[in-house]
């Protein structure tokens, strides 16, 4: 099935805002094992808007257009949907009494330009938008089915998996669910990752399982799509192949599906009504400022601490005597995270120290990360050198500062070997 | 001139990664008086390729490709564009040294697959590409002119601004130079500036002068287009605009052109060879993780404190007595600000707190802002309440304590009254 996707809007098109709302749904496609074949970017502008209905509907099976559907007078989708497929744009009363009650709720009337939305060509068929005033709809030009749908983000995300996907799965014939799976691990690359899963999509015979990877550094995302009669059928093929994922990444896997590794870790911390202290050298207080945002941390992250450099961290956190010299040690980690946790009272601190690399950043340029714990009753720490540039050093310092945090919570050794550090 | 943009590659059609590239050419040409009209994006296939460009090479005057031009077997642009122009692809001896010179200068053999990057079509003229392996080149498809750039977003814009956009100009027959100068401020609305700055383009009676913004919650762009003979004529019909602008928006306009209000904050600190500590509650630490990543930041930022409430931020920075209790106050966020610069022996301190409103979040939820700045011989202080939500409330609170301490090292007031607060 040749699918088309068509974002509207002269925010788009001027690059005033970056379109991520296509990369959004070509992801959610791919994920259901359905692929965009062709893009088209055009302005609220009549005749492009036309010519691109046009020839999409020419050459495609089914169209995903985006935005346009909003009150304005440069909102055009409805009326050029309109003129494309040769029909009327007539008042749908069912969408008018549906927005109507929308702004009641809100305790406000409806403006009338508001009346524009329920606007909708004579043979569109209602593809429901139950948190906005965007009526998305479907309709044939050419031959293809056209699916419009709503720029704000939020709508489009619940209108596109809620009703246009499983409409996209039925006209495609497929007559199967499918189900995606995603492992999210830290500390092994992704050529690595693919050689130790080696197989694991033929433990299910029929081909129904497909393997694949998102690299966004330092973390990398292992997609299983899986494709079944029903739900049940596809968790039950998809059962053994994430056992033996689990099994062949073990302590690897940081979080999967829907988690991330900062939400992870709060989650165990609040599980035992726990709290943190973070100190950070270099990362700008990344670290931090990744947990700091997230429900419920304002409870649970006690204090952050950023200094330029050892010297300035000792004197912050205060163990006695003078800062040491030399070389970074696991050691001084250690005592600056358990200086940390006493001086504060968490319940665990993390000291995330670097000792960075002389002179002008470049690719060779790379840093000694010296990370430590401090918990109830042990302590744990690790040495690692990451080289790459200093925003690369920076990027898998905060990385693996959380990360080894995420081990200590779960009773996993920190001191595993990554597949990007250089000894 | 219609200008179309085709951006190539399975990477960008599936949506792995988002789609910056297009912005970015979109918003280059847009500064420079030029539109896009049309964008297309496709895969790494043959047949789609061609396709597009016979369609855009049918439909423009001009076409920026984007993507292909890379040495391995999935990058097809030359190919292609061979195919579409009815030419040959030939070795271009020229391009060939080149890129054998530039291993050479990184002491490195060039791989044979390399090789592919110098077949050129026949009719093409080559663009040069200082920093990389990828041969941009323009030729004759259809009725447009079509200009092939590299997909690596470094090499792209300089492509883009040395060699594409002159050529641009120079087809679209405007004869003229065109030069963009842009304000950033923060703190005043788009449609309060909008106001602000009724009639300024009238200043040029030749209408040469064009004004438009782009707002980035919290700071607004406000940019002046100006078209001349040379860039003499335009900068000297600027001047007199530029001068108003500055006039009318006075102590709000915080960085100009590519400067950022960090990046200000840092150079005049570096200036004073003075150092900065910071003291923040609520904003995840993402004030001192806005001055940390600039070049020289690790000599000024000497400490950064994030604290999750104020009874943690006063043991944490440490003093005298109690924390207070009750509503935050001006003099709260002063003592703490003093109280840090002694203890860290930093030049100036700046302290951010925030009283945030009980209950879920919301669009009224909102946050008492307490920002103070501790100097050599004088504090400053101020207190707004800014409303929206959460995530807002975070966001307005890190660019008013960095728009604050702006003003402080300037000699501006810094209790100056935003759009943004509620009182």
């Amino acid at each position: 099935m040749l699918i088309e996707v068509i974002c509207t809007g002269d925010e788009v098109l001027t690059g005033k805002i970056v379109n991520s709302n296509f990369s959004y749904m070509a992801q959610k496609l791919e994920d259901v094992g359905l692929a965009v074949r062709w893009g088209t970017t055009v302005g609220d502008d009549r005749e492009t808007l036309l010519a691109a209905f046009k020839e999409a509907g020419a050459r495609a099976d089914a169209v995903i257009v985006n935005g346009g559907l909003g009150p304005t007078v440069d909102d055009l989708s409805q009326e050029i949907a309109a003129q494309a497929a040769g029909v009327e744009c007539v008042l749908n009363e069912e969408w008018l009494a549906r927005m109507e009650s929308f702004f009641l709720r809100r305790s406000r009337v409806m403006p009338p330009n508001n009346k524009k939305q329920a606007m909708l060509p004579s043979t569109a068929e209602i593809i429901d938008n139950p948190i906005g005033t965007a009526c998305g709809f479907a309709l044939d030009i050419g031959r293809a089915r056209f699916f419009f749908t709503p720029g704000v983000p939020r709508e489009l995300k619940r209108m596109l998996e809620e009703q246009v996907i499983p409409r996209l799965l039925a006209k495609s014939g497929l007559q199967t669910t499918i189900h995606l799976k995603r492992f999210h691990s830290y500390g092994l690359g992704e050529s690595h990752v693919d050689s130790l899963l080696t197989g694991v999509e033929d433990l299910v015979p029929d081909g129904s399982v497909k393997l694949g990877f998102r690299a966004h550094y330092p973390q990398l995302e292992t997609k299983l799509t899986v494709r079944g009669r029903d739900l049940d059928d596809a968790r039950g093929k998809l059962g053994p192949v994430e056992k033996e994922v689990r099994k062949r990444l073990g302590n690897f896997i940081l979080a999967e599906d829907e988690q991330t590794l900062e939400g992870v870790i709060l989650a165990e911390l609040a599980k035992r009504e726990a709290t943190l202290a973070i100190a950070e050298t270099f990362t700008s207080g990344q670290i931090a400022a990744r947990v700091g945002p997230l429900p419920g941390a304002e409870k649970i992250l006690r204090r952050g601490i950023l200094a330029r450099d050892l010297g300035d961290l000792w004197r912050a956190v205060g163990p006695p005597g003078d800062p040491p010299r030399g070389e970074l040690t696991r050691e001084i980690a250690e005592v600056v995270a358990m200086t940390l946790r006493r001086a504060t009272g968490a319940t665990y601190a993390l000291a995330v120290l670097i000792d960075l690399d002389e002179g002008a950043d470049r690719i060779e340029f790379g840093g000694s990360i010296c990370t430590a714990i401090a918990g109830v009753n042990e302590i744990a720490s690790r040495r690692s050198r990451i080289v790459g540039g200093r925003e690369w050093v920076r990027l898998g310092a905060v990385e693996m500062g959380l990360d080894c945090l995420r081990r200590y919570l779960q009773g996993l050794p920190v001191t595993e070997r990554i597949d990007f550090e250089k000894t």
